[in-house]
C-alpha cells in the first residue's frame, strides 16, 4: 500500500499485539471474560489510573461510547458534545440508539473544543418546562478532539465541574487518548477522573491494536446494568481473550505510550514541513496525531494522483493527514517532498 | 487448561487462522470493509453457496443474529423461534434490542427444533385483532440446534413454507452451521436458500477462528439499511480487515468443513462412549458436536472434582459437553474413562 | 345500535361524567395537570386506596399498562404475565415499546389467572447465565383478567410475594378494576397494595368514561421518571383537565362502583340464562362483566344474522359476551330468547 | 380565572364542541375508529385539503407530531427543524423515542423560520462518511410556528423543494394550522400538499377542542403502518368516537377558521396596543395568535402581581402572550390599560 494518512485505522497492528493474540490462541480459557487476560486488563487499568475501576474490552470505539453514554442516560436524557465529535457525527446515531433515544446537544467551539462557559450558559436555561425539556445528562469530550487538539487539565476540571453542577455525567471519547497523554505529560489519574471524569472510552484500535478498546469506570456503581448493555447490544465477546490480549500487551511495558509517542513525533514532522511551504497552512495546533491543513486545489489533486492517501474535509481545500504508530519518516518526507513540488509547480 | 467440554468457545483459535491475522497485520489497508479480505470473503461466499450474496463480517454471533433479524423486524412485528434458542434465551433481548422492540414468540418442540405443523397453528390465529396485535414477520432457525440437532432439509423447507406463506422471512442462525453441514451431507445451496432462507448469521467462533462471524443475504434487497443498522450498532470495525481475514482463512481449503467434521467426530465418540455406559443416557440425538447425557448425581459432582469442565442444566442431572475442532480422543477417552469409574463406584 | 355486547368500550359514557367534562370546559385552567381537577383525583384516589399515591392520568389503558410497566422496566428486564393478558397480546408490543424492548415471559394458567407456582417454578431457573439472560423485574395482572375472572386477595398476595421474592414489581392492569372490586366485596386496599401491588393501571373508559385511566403508583418512589415517560410517550395532555374530570366524577358518590355493579349484574343475568339453554356451556365462572360461552355454530350465525353484536373468539363455536354500566335487562333477555330461539331450532 | 394569555390550551373549550361530545356519548358505537364519527372526520378532511388523505385521530399535538414524523424516519434517520419547534425542544424527545432513535439536526433561523438556503447548504455536507453519518430523511415545520409567525407559500415550497431533492419527507405541525391559514388567505390545499407537504399534524385542540389533532397523510402509502404504530404508542383510544366527535364539530360551518380568526384578532389587539406603548417592543411579526414582546422588568412585575398569566422568555424581559377563539376584547384591554399604567408608573 502507498503512503496513506487517511486515518490511522489504515495501519496494521504492533507485531507485539500479533504475538500476544497468537500466544492466547494456544490454548482454552473460559469464555465470555472469565479469563486471565481480562483480569489482568482490570488490574493493570487499575494501576496505570491509580484507581478502582471497571473494565469492559469492546472491540469497537462505537461500541464503547454508546455504551459508556447509555450508562449515564435515560432515554430522556440529553448528552452534551462538540458538533464535531465522532459520537454525534461518525456514529449513525450510536448514543442515540443506545440511549433508548436520547438527545444530542451540540456546544460548538474552535479547534474542535468545547468551552466550560459555552456549556454553562447552554444548561442554564436547558430546562424551562421541566418534563417538556429532556434532561441533561451527559457531557462527553474527546481527548484528543477529531480536530486534533487536547484539553488541558484545567479545561477538563472545568468542564466537569459544570457538568456535575447540573447533575450530570463526565464521559471522555479516548480513542486517542494515548496521543493526548504523551503530549500533556500528565498522569492518566491527573487527567481523567481526577478532573472528573466519570466513565471513558479508551482506545488502542487506533493506536497498535486490531480491534480493542476499554470501557473504564472510575465510578464503579455507573457500571450496574453494564454487563447486560455489552451483551445485549452484541458485544460480549464469546472468546473475549482475544480482545484482552491485545489490551494486556498494549499496556505492557508502556507500549501504548511509546505508540503514541511515535505518531504524535510523525505528526509534529509533518506539520512543521507543512508549514514551512508557501501555500499550505495549518487550522488547527497540532497536538496530537492529527494535521489539518489547507493546500491549493490542484495540489491536492496532484498528491492524490501520486497515490497518496489522505482525507478531504468538506471540499475547500482542507485535508486531514493522520499519522500512526508505525508511520516512517520517509513517508512522512515523501510526502512533503511531493507537496513542496506541486506547490512551486502551482 | 484441564479438559473442558463446557462450550466450543473454551477452545482456542485454528493456527491458519492466527497465521492469516499476523499476515493480516503486517501492512495497510483501508478501513471499514474497504480491504481485500472482505471481498475475497464475499467472493468465496458467493461461490460456496453458489449465489449472489451480500456479507458482512461482525465480530459476534450475538450480533449476528439480532443484526440479521432486524433487517426483516419492524418494531410492531414478531419474531418466531424456539424456546431454547440462543437467540430467544441466550442474548439478553438483543433481537428485541434491535428490532426496536420486537415480540419473540415461542413455537416449543422436542430436541430443540420446532415444527411446520406447530408454527402453522399459532400462525393461523396470530392476528385476530389487527393493529392490536404484533404483526408476524419472521422466523428464526437455529442450525444446528442449542440441543445439539439438525434439521433436515424437508424439515427446513416446510418451515420456510410456512413463514413464507405469511409473508415472513426467514432467518438461521448458523453459529454451528459448519457442523450442521457436515451431518447432513448436503450442499450450502441446499439447506439454506434452497430450503427458503432468506439471510443467515454464519459462523466461524465457535469452529476455530477468534471472533467472526458472517450475516449473509441470500436476498440482497433485504440488506438496503443494513450498513446503517451495523454501524450504529457499533459493529462495524474499522481496521475490518482482521475479522475477514479470519474468515478468509476459515474458508480456504476447506478448513471449515474438516474443523466441524473433528469436532462432531469428538462428540460422537463421546456419545458413544456414554451410551455404553450403565446410569448414562443421551437425551438428545447427538448429531452435531454437542452431548446432551444424564448421570447419577454424585458420578457428576466427582467429574467435576476430577477438573472436568461441562455445563450442568437445569440442576437435575443433566450435563451438556461440547466438544470442537480441536478435541483430542485422548481428552474424550479420559472423561470416558472417569465417568465409567464414577459410575462404577456409585 | 342494535344490541351489543361485543366490548364494553362499545358503550356511550355515563351522563355525570358528560355533564362534569362540559362544566370543566367552560372556564380556563392551568395546562398540564396543574389543574384543580387533576389534584382532586389524587386526593380521592388517596382516600379512596387508604395511602399516599402518585397519580398520573392518561386516555387509554394501553398507555397506562405499558407506562407503568416501563417505570419497572429496563430494556433489558423480563415481564411476567398470562398469554391471554392485554398487555401480552393485545397492545401490539406497546410495553415493548416503552421499555425500550423488554421481553415478556408468558406464565400460562386456566381462566385467564396465572399461578403463584407456576410463576415461583419459571423464576427458579430463570437466569442461569447472568447477563446472557434478561432479567425478571415485574409482574403484571389484570385484575379482572380478560377471561371475566378474579384473583382473590390470597391469590394476589402469593404472586406478589413470590415477584417481591425474586426483586421484581408488581402492576395491575385495572382497565376493569372496579368490577373485580365490586365482586370481591374488598376494601381497595385489601385488593392492591396491602397485596403487593406496587403500581396500577386503574381504568374508567370501560366502565362509563369516555377516555380515563390513572396509572396509580403505591411506592411513590417509582414515579421519579414517569413524568418525562409520559411526556414523551406523547400521554401528556395540555388540557389535561378533560381527562381529570372524567375520573374525578366517576370517583364522586361512588359512580364506579354502581357502574361496575350494573355491569356484573347484567352479565350474571346472561350467564344464568346461557347456563340454562341446552346447547350452550360457560367456558370460564362470570365474576365480573364477561361472559364466554360455547354455543353451536349455526346459533351463532342466526345471532349474528339477528344483528346481535359479540365476538368470536378462535372460531371454534366460543363467543365472548360483555356487558356495560348501561345495559338493560331487556337487552340480556332479547339476547337470551333469540338465543333459546335459535337453540331450539338448530 | 383570571385573564390569562399564558398559552391557548389555558382556555376552556367550544360549546358546539362540548355538545357534539354529549350527543356522541348518548349511543353506543363500534370501538378503535370503526365509527360514523371518525369516517366523516376523513371525508371532511379529504373535501377540506381537495385530496384523498388518509386520517389518524389522536389525543395530543405530541404524538401528532412523533407519529407523523415517525413515519417518515427510520431509526438511523435525521430530521431537520428549527431549534425553537415544539417538537425539537418541548416533547421530551417523543421523536426520538417514536423514530427509535433518530436524530433531529438544527437549522436556526430568524422568528422561529427556517430557509430554504441554509437547509440546502447544511444538506449538501450531510452525510460525507456514508453509513458513518445519519441518513437525512425528513424535515418538519411549523406552521404557525413557535414565534407566532407564519411561512408563506412560497418559503414552503422552497423548503419542500429542497427536502424532496435530497428524498426527505416533509411534515408539518400544524397544531395551530388554522391560525397561519386564515392569516394567509389561501386554501388548505395551497399551503399543505401543494406547497409539498406529506404529512401534517392538524391541531384542534389549542383552538377550540379538549384534547384532539388528526394526523392527516396526503401521501396515503406513507401511512401503511401507521396502525401499528398507533396502538403501540398507546393512541388509537377505544372509544375514538370522542375524539373523532370533536374534530367533526370543528371541521363543521368553518368553525375552526372562525375560532383561528377570533384569536388571531385578538393577538392583533393585543400587538397594535403593545405596539403603542413607549417601552414596549414586538419581537416577532404577530401574524398568529401569539405575541412577543420585551417590557421593562418592574412592568412584568406588576401585570404578574396583578393576576396576569403569561410566559416569561429566557428572563431578559420578554413574555409571551397567546390569545385564544374566546379570548375577550376586554381582556385584552385591561391587560393593555394595566401595562401602560405600569409603564408610566415606571
Amino acid at each position: 500500500m502507498a503512503v496513506n494518512f487517511a486515518s490511522d485505522n489504515v495501519s496494521g497492528a504492533s507485531p507485539k499485539i500479533v504475538a500476544a493474540l497468537a500466544n492466547a490462541a494456544k490454548g482454552g480459557a473460559l469464555p465470555y471474560g472469565a479469563d486471565d487476560w481480562t483480569a489482568r486488563v482490570e488490574a493493570k487499568c487499575a494501576e496505570i489510573f491509580e484507581a478502582e475501576v471497571v473494565v469492559f474490552p469492546v472491540a469497537t470505539g462505537t461500541a464503547a461510547n454508546a455504551l459508556a453514554l447509555a450508562a449515564l442516560t435515560p432515554p430522556h436524557g440529553a448528552i452534551y458534545c462538540h458538533p464535531g465529535s465522532h459520537a454525534y457525527v461518525d456514529e449513525c446515531g450510536a448514543p442515540e440508539f443506545y440511549s433508548g433515544g436520547a438527545k444530542m446537544v451540540i456546544v460548538d467551539g474552535p479547534h474542535g473544543k468545547l468551552a466550560a462557559g459555552d456549556l454553562a450558559a447552554l444548561l442554564a436555561d436547558a430546562r424551562p418546562h421541566g418534563v417538556h425539556n429532556v434532561r441533561p445528562v451527559a457531557l462527553t469530550i474527546s481527548q484528543a478532539t477529531e480536530a486534533g487538539t487536547i484539553y488541558n487539565a484545567d479545561e477538563l476540571a472545568a468542564l466537569a465541574e459544570v457538568a456535575r453542577g447540573h447533575g450530570m455525567g463526565v464521559h471522555m471519547d479516548g480513542a486517542r487518548f494515548a496521543n493526548a497523554l504523551v503530549h500533556q505529560g500528565l498522569s492518566p489519574a491527573d487527567t481523567t477522573w481526577r478532573c472528573g471524569v466519570d466513565v471513558m472510552s479508551f482506545g488502542a484500535t487506533k493506536n497498535g491494536a486490531l480491534a480493542a478498546e476499554a470501557v473504564i469506570f472510575f465510578r464503579p456503581e455507573l457500571a450496574s446494568e453494564f454487563g447486560e448493555r455489552r451483551k445485549r447490544g452484541g458485544h460480549l465477546l464469546s472468546k473475549q481473550r482475544f480482545v484482552s490480549a491485545q489490551l494486556d500487551a498494549y499496556l505492557t511495558d508502556d507500549m501504548w505510550l511509546a505508540n503514541a509517542r511515535a505518531a504524535n513525533c510523525a505528526a509534529a514532522r509533518l506539520a512543521e514541513g507543512l508549514a514551512a511551504l508557501d501555500g499550505a497552512q495549518l487550522i488547527h495546533p497540532v497536538e496530537a496525531n492529527e494535521v489539518f491543513a489547507t493546500l491549493p486545489g490542484p495540489v491536492i489533486d496532484a498528491l492524490e494522483a501520486d497515490g497518496f492517501g489522505f482525507y478531504r474535509m468538506g471540499g475547500e481545500g482542507v485535508i486531514r493527514l493522520v499519522t500512526s504508530f508505525n508511520t516512517a519518516d520517509a513517508e512522512v518526507d515523501d510526502f512533503l517532498a511531493a507537496t513542496k513540488r506541486h506547490t512551486q509547480a502551482a
